[in-house]
């Protein structure tokens, strides 16, 4: 209704479904290879386990970017994968990636599918390898190390449980948005980051050793305790997006789970500047970190506001008269873990730091109900597709000296289109900066859906880079952003990416055309 | 005293110096740079910034590890750079390494000199690239960023001196043992860590951006708080050892300068065991981390206690009925730092961890004492070595589960030879496991000192490596230990390794020999 309400959406509009695709798949691409590389697939890990299936291509055709829906919905697949093979075994990826280095048959390493940044397409066709069939255990718990060593191909939430309810209890405190959806491997692939991530450190902060296996051998680094070693090589993995090898098994930092602990917070800032300068001074005051951290700019708490039903309230009239008013006032969610004590000192720091700053303490009722909500958004994006309406999220991160003027021209960018939503919100804070992640609603240009929607993405992503964001924060490049790495990186580092490329794989297997186009 | 009580070492032997060298220096090797190249240097730099007096040569033959000092007593200058260059800016690095690029001139990027790795020989003579004449300046600070940019030839003290009197005073919080004779570019080239790593993380988790110079070009990464945008490539010149460029600027974390606020406290442990399991609980407990925190193994404790006159005092007396006996009782200093409130909170918690553990408070003073000498023990090397004494350190990390018995078989291999000294200290930590850090006192085998610490060496890294401790925490790589690398890496990663050193110095002249032995 607040949508409804702020994009002049009719109730004739809501009446229909606007793109519903087709029921039934269709792919005119054939299988390209050969039915005697298929039988040896099938040798390997089993007929069951090597699919051809319209259903099976279909659904490794895409990740869950704008663009690819709406293609689904556009009836349009353009490169899915010849096959789709599920291996049983570390073994099994190195005989299939012999098998495709010798034959140049392309592999596309899929997690949990949730790329959205078009990482996954198969425009050389090939085999998507699906690792969350089989390769999807934790093969060793060190309590003592605090440490587990998994398969790449584990979802999120099983991996959670299983560590939740080891022993006295662990987390791995990674939970990405795509939480439900994405594999450990993907998580490291993408370089991706979590709801907690300002405590707990992104993906790249919590790996402490890789296997990979590329075309030219496999790369299995050790679980040391920070080394100097010559130079660190899971860094050139962490964030690899499938162009390098495949993610077999990886060991990750894990904590205590004392959820018991947790203390909550929420506050109102009079408005968004105040609310940043209150971040930045309690990641720069050396009094520790909380877990989660989290601004929502002036137009993404009115919705939150309107959608919890708080406007018109009594005590939205009262913080009115306060003067924290719509338009401005801006909501921050705070969650801290650990040890109890801890999570308390924190809570109050922060308390502090922010009374400095116009911050309202409003309990921590807000912040749990957001935890507890905090995976939805995301279902919301197919229904309003159904309306007509463009909804995207594209995330950047800058220093504090860039982020404010960034997050102005952004808005200015995308509010230069009529009827357009723009949230954002900071979600992963450092000593230097933070994230800017930003979710916009638009009705879609019928007719012309795909190239309206790369025009405004293009112009939206040219903004970031003019006003000093980086190309992503943690969703990563994929085929979506590559073109702006060309720009934002020069000849000796474009070579040094594909000298590195070109060594792990030498035919240009791996994900061909992802990131950086790279050979 | 407390060492020629140990070591049997007589009165005689206090009167003479053993192996005094000379004090003429000669270098044998003439320089094989071509004058007319020579003059080409001179042209970029200025006459007065490219050297190759004998004492200058002599000055960057080495660096400061065991078996140079003993060359040099031994009068032996093996592999002097034929040049010594000071420039005066990046143009100028760029303009000299194309030269060298293409006449096939080695470059050593010279910092400080303090390695102990062997990493600063020539063995191919060339140009020993020395940036702290000028190249030694601090280009910003951003307050906002809580960020400095600063020239890699900067000396330690100068850099932490210009920071703490910046406005309203910062600290970078990086103090390796070298810190006075070591620079900001070989803090980063050799992966160091400093004494305040276990909170503020080693020199890795400090750099936000990096300018380096390679025979294939320049590479500027930026000073994102965190990204996405592909692999990290920071992390392929932390830790380069100077073989793939010259690193020539970087941004750096700062911190505000809190000195007062800092909370000091030393324990005494019952046995090594209980104090390691204390610092493990501390780091794993999720209450937050102290910055220092060191343990001394019993031997170390016993010569610290000796050397402080703290033998048989009646504290001394008091401690040993209580259970805490020579031989088995372990110090532990803690130091925290940052916010007033946060270093009361997290010493408090400390001593409730290490109460459980057999942990008796010893006060603050000891930490604070320790603090003051703790650059001092580099010093008691050469008149040691006057003595005939070898004075040796090496250094390793390992997991919390691998920690004890490496421990242990370090030291039974050390014992294992006559009249030897062992102390070893714990003193970078981190959640999954903590550095070994070995300090070893020996006589040496007269007439044939080199073969003789050579053989001893080769056994203790051979006894580390068997038993599951990394190469280096923080010392680095460079000759010392590059044929252990060839032993820990398999045929894939090492031809990753040097793919990314050949498409960066094609014709290998970038300190050629080092680290891995890369061509």
């Amino acid at each position: 209704m607040v949508i409804k309400e702020k994009m002049n959406i009719s109730d004739i509009d809501l009446a229909g479904k606007y793109l519903p695709g087709n029921d039934e798949i269709s792919i005119e691409k054939e299988v390209q290879i050969p039915e005697n590389i298929i039988n040896k697939f099938e040798e390997i890990s089993g007929k069951e386990n090597v699919c051809h299936t319209n259903d099976e291509r279909a659904n490794h055709a895409y990740g869950k970017s704008y663009p690819e829906l709406l293609k689904l919905r556009l009836s349009k697949i353009e490169n899915p994968p010849d096959l789709v093979i599920y291996p049983k075994s570390t073994d099994e990826v190195v005989e299939i990636v012999n098998i495709c280095n010798t034959e140049n048959i392309a592999i596309i390493p899929f997690g949990g599918g949730s790329s959205v940044t078009d990482a996954l397409e198969a425009p050389k066709g090939g085999i998507s390898l699906n690792l969350t069939r089989h390769m999807n255990k934790v093969l060793k718990v060190s309590e003592i190390n605090s440490s587990v060593k998994v398969q790449a191909g584990m979802y999120g939430p099983d991996f959670e449980k299983y560590l939740n309810t080891f022993s006295s209890g662990y987390t791995c405190g990674h939970f990405p948005q795509s939480f439900e959806f994405s594999t450990v491997g993907g998580w490291i692939a993408a370089r991706g980051a979590g709801t907690f991530s300002t405590a707990y450190g992104k993906i790249e902060e919590m790996v402490l050793a890789l296997k990979v296996v590329s075309p030219a051998g496999s790369i299995e680094t050790k679980d040391y305790p920070a080394d100097a070693e010559a130079w660190d090589l899971n860094h050139i993995f962490i964030g690899s997006e499938g162009v390098l090898g495949v993610i077999v098994e990886a060991t990750l930092k894990i904590r205590k789970y004392q959820a018991n602990n947790a203390a909550y917070a929420a506050f109102l800032f009079k408005d968004f500047e105040s609310a940043v300068n209150s971040m930045r001074q309690t990641m720069q005051a050396g009094y520790g970190k909380p877990h989660l951290f989290r601004i929502s700019d002036p137009e993404e708490t009115d919705v939150a506001f309107k959608m919890k039903g708080f406007d018109g309230t009594f005590s939205d009239s009262f913080l009115k008269l306060k003067g924290y008013k719509p338009g401005k006032r801006t909501l921050m969610f705070v969650v801290i873990e650990g040890d109890k004590d801890y999570a308390k000192f924190i809570k109050n720091k922060i308390k502090k730091t922010a009374k400095k700053n116009s911050g309202f303490f409003i309990g921590g009722k807000p912040t749990k109900k957001w935890l507890e909500q905090r995976y939805s958004s995301a279902y919301a994006r197919d229904p309003l597709m159904d309306l007509g309406i463009i909804t995207d999220t594209l995330e950047t991160t800058a220093t504090w000296e860039n982020l404010l003027p960034l997050w102005e021209e952004m808005r200015a960018y995308l509010k230069n289109r009529p009827l357009t939503t723009v949230m954002v919100h900071l979600s992963h804070v450092y000593e230097n900066g933070a994230n800017l992640y930003i979710t916009f609603l638009s009705p879609m240009k019928r007719g012309d859906e795909l190239d309206d929607y790369y025009q405004l993405h293009k112009g939206l992503v040219d903004t970031i880079v003019k006003n000093k964001g980086s190309l992503s924060h943690h969703h990563g490049i994929g085929r979506a952003l590559s073109p702006w790495m060309k720009q934002q990186y020069n000849e000796t580092e474009l070579g040094l990416y594909q000298a590195i490329k070109n060594k792990l794989d030498p035919n240009g297997i791996m994900n061909p055309g992802n990131m950086l186009g790279l050979g």
